[in-house]
């Protein structure tokens, strides 16, 4: 079994090493001797955090960034549904491994997708060595013709993610309760219990798609709507859930679902930014962090989506006390790790070994400040040097496998898309 | 004269040479011949932008990352004043150096800096090639012996700055109305006036700020009882400008008053985000943005600030539409350019050359949006490869000249700071 032995990098405020023996941390303690075939790396000034868990993911859209630039929501998914139709398995295969480019460089290791032909970015995940779970995404738009044909390839898909690698799990997504017929809705949950899938859905995302539901569904709100449907639970992941009264809330945390707040995407598109941060926690729901597809957010930089949430949640609440370093860390990492039922998320001896090897020796970190305090608010992800995803490594030195030619792919699979 | 040229760069979206002759750009054309004695760089793959103006800074801070973690500002104020009793010149000069090299690296070449101990800022910025504009303080604190010292200070070190070297530039600076005393700002003021100075000072940074000054000053807001000082005018840069009503707007706008957005540091400690852009734009006022100092903001990247001013910004106003690219592009070079009286913040033949080279064949520009709207919302400050102040390169290759002996020299005087 592969042995990778990190020297001397600190753990939680004390240096150590770590033993890696193939895809788990085998060990941490003060000094271990390697044994003949262990890859031995030098950490001496640097410091040991789990890698992250991008909890909402489009990685498809790697090349839509600039597309919606100054539109609203509504507008904008127009326009990126028109784009949308130009593009075919080669082009999301591509785009996906560019994503996984940008999400290991700035340190994500397990991301949660939700996007077209999934088989694609099993591929890229598959082939950049990344953590994931994708879904085939039911969007039917009311159309019963097309309800039919995509619950025929979430069932394709699913009998072919039987097959994957292990480290990539499958997972159903909804769109939304305004693009998904209630059908779907059902029949979509059914499935995903039947097989212990996850359900990943956006909820909540805008004030308008909270009215458009009331109006819709004699005045329940989206999270009433989906919790008479007898979709809440802990195997359910919502993007955003963002525009939620007390009632949503009480039943956000007592069904312990999964509500993954993407910042960058609520402020850019201005659909809201006082995500119920405290009143969830307190109330039971586990609460993750996510990039959302670089259409809205433009890229997939979960260090600056940790600060951009802590400091938005402390401005708004007018309490710089609000979202203090440890939860947003644990957002951002062990707790999308528990969402997706993955044991990573920690540097923990049994633990998978997810690892980011963050370079402290720099003027970021050159401060009173803690580690946590430093890494989040100081520095950037560039100052992550390597990364390390089931006991491998993805990135080494910031040098990513193929990114050359993974970027010379996307401009011809981009070049292509636009001409059509 | 030192000549530089600038191959194939991308100026304002088409490819160009750029010439530098000594200080300024000379010539911005098709095909440029190199003399015998030019440095030629190829910039293929490259995109020249001006230089950014961090108008609001507190150089020195930059070892007091983190030392007010989730404190409220007039909490966070007496930790740090208590802090700063221990420093001396030798660890501002250090701690301005290291900032200085953050600022480099980060794609900054022009600072307006508030802050102790400014000949030593001025030896520090003066070393790293920066452009600067350095204030002393006045602070008083309502202590007329502490007045009157200070006041012998601006006297002695604006007599020393007339032997400075003209890329930096000697301001007078006031910390804000809460502390200090109103012959002192009527003083500083004048003295400012009566030598061509720039007005440096805080203004309107709290709630609580607005509130004591209504009480102290019979109803005036800060903004309208520093013009009841006459001290309004295009000279005054005020730093933060963030709760103001609409005749603090109206004054401000029709003295084409200088106000600095610190999103960052606004956030963090939770003194307020909305930030009047629109009304104070509309009004006259010269719009800039700064990092303010790492103790607050935690560190001095422009990109970024221009990134989460701009979010927030839509975000708090449901438009997404606000605060456009160019716009914003604007307030963080050329405005700031503007306010401090240089010819800088623009890519023009004829300007002061301060020019950032951006490496753009990379996954944050692979994107159909323009490369504005990748560069803030996509890329991060180490896309930038090169730095060019006054002509100078400050760094080449992501390298600043002297970066590790400065990050040595740092920990050896916070060390001392921290033992006193």
């Amino acid at each position: 079994m592969k042995e990778i032995l990190l020297k001397n990098i600190v753990v939680k405020g004390q240096e150590n090493d770590i033993l890696i023996c193939g895809e788990r941390i085998a060990r941490i303690c003060g000094q271990i001797e390697p044994g003949p075939e262990t890859e031995v790396v030098n950490c001496h000034g640097m410091t040991a955090v789990p890698g992250f868990v991008n909890m909402h993911a489009h990685a498809g859209m790697s090349m839509f960034k600039g597309v919606g630039e100054d539109k609203v929501l509504h507008e904008w998914i127009d326009k990126v549904w028109k784009i949308e139709k130009n593009i075919d398995e080669e082009y999301v295969y591509v785009a996906t491994k560019l994503s996984c480019v940008e999400m290991i460089k700035s340190g994500t290791t397990t991301f949660n997708d939700h996007y077209w032909h999934s088989p694609m970015a099993y591929k890229a995940a598959y082939e950049l060595g990344l953590r994931a779970t994708l879904s085939v995404v039911l969007c039917d738009n009311f159309d019963a013709g097309k309800a039919r044909a995509q619950y025929d390839e979430l069932l394709d898909v699913y009998r072919q993610s039987l097959g994957w690698d292990p480290r990539v799990k499958f997972a159903v997504g909804l769109h939304s309760v305004y693009s998904v017929d209630e059908k779907a809705l059902l029949a979509g949950c059914e499935f995903a219990r039947k097989h212990g899938l996850r359900i990943h859905m956006h909820l909540c995302e805008t004030r308008k798609e909270v009215e458009d539901c009331k109006k819709a569904h004699g005045g329940l709100t989206p999270v009433e709507y989906v919790n008479e449907l007898g979709m809440l639970g802990p195997d359910l992941i919502c993007a955003h859930s963002l525009w939620l009264n007390e009632h949503d809330i009480e039943l956000l945390g007592e069904n312990h679902v999964n509500c993954v707040h993407n910042i960058n995407s609520n402020l850019k598109l201005a659909s809201g930014y006082k995500f119920l941060y405290n009143e969830l926690r307190d109330a039971g729901a586990n609460i993750c962090l996510g990039t959302d597809g670089c259409g809205s957010s433009n890229n997939m930089d979960m260090l600056e989506t940790m600060k951009t949430s802590a400091m938005v949640q402390k401005a708004w609440r007018e309490d710089p006390t609000a979202m203090p370093l440890e939860e947003l860390f644990d957002a951002a990492t062990v707790n999308g790790a528990k969402a997706l039922g993955i044991d990573a998320g920690q540097i923990r001896e049994g633990a998978l070994a997810d690892i980011n090897v963050v370079q402290t020796n720099n003027y970021a970190f050159l401060s009173p400040g803690s580690f946590l305090s430093n890494f989040v608010y100081s520095a950037h992800s560039n100052t992550i040097k390597h990364v390390i995803c089931n006991g491998k490594f993805v990135m080494k030195d910031r040098r990513v496998m193929g990114q050359p030619e993974i970027e010379e792919e996307a401009r011809v699979v981009l070049r292509k898309a636009l001409k059509k």
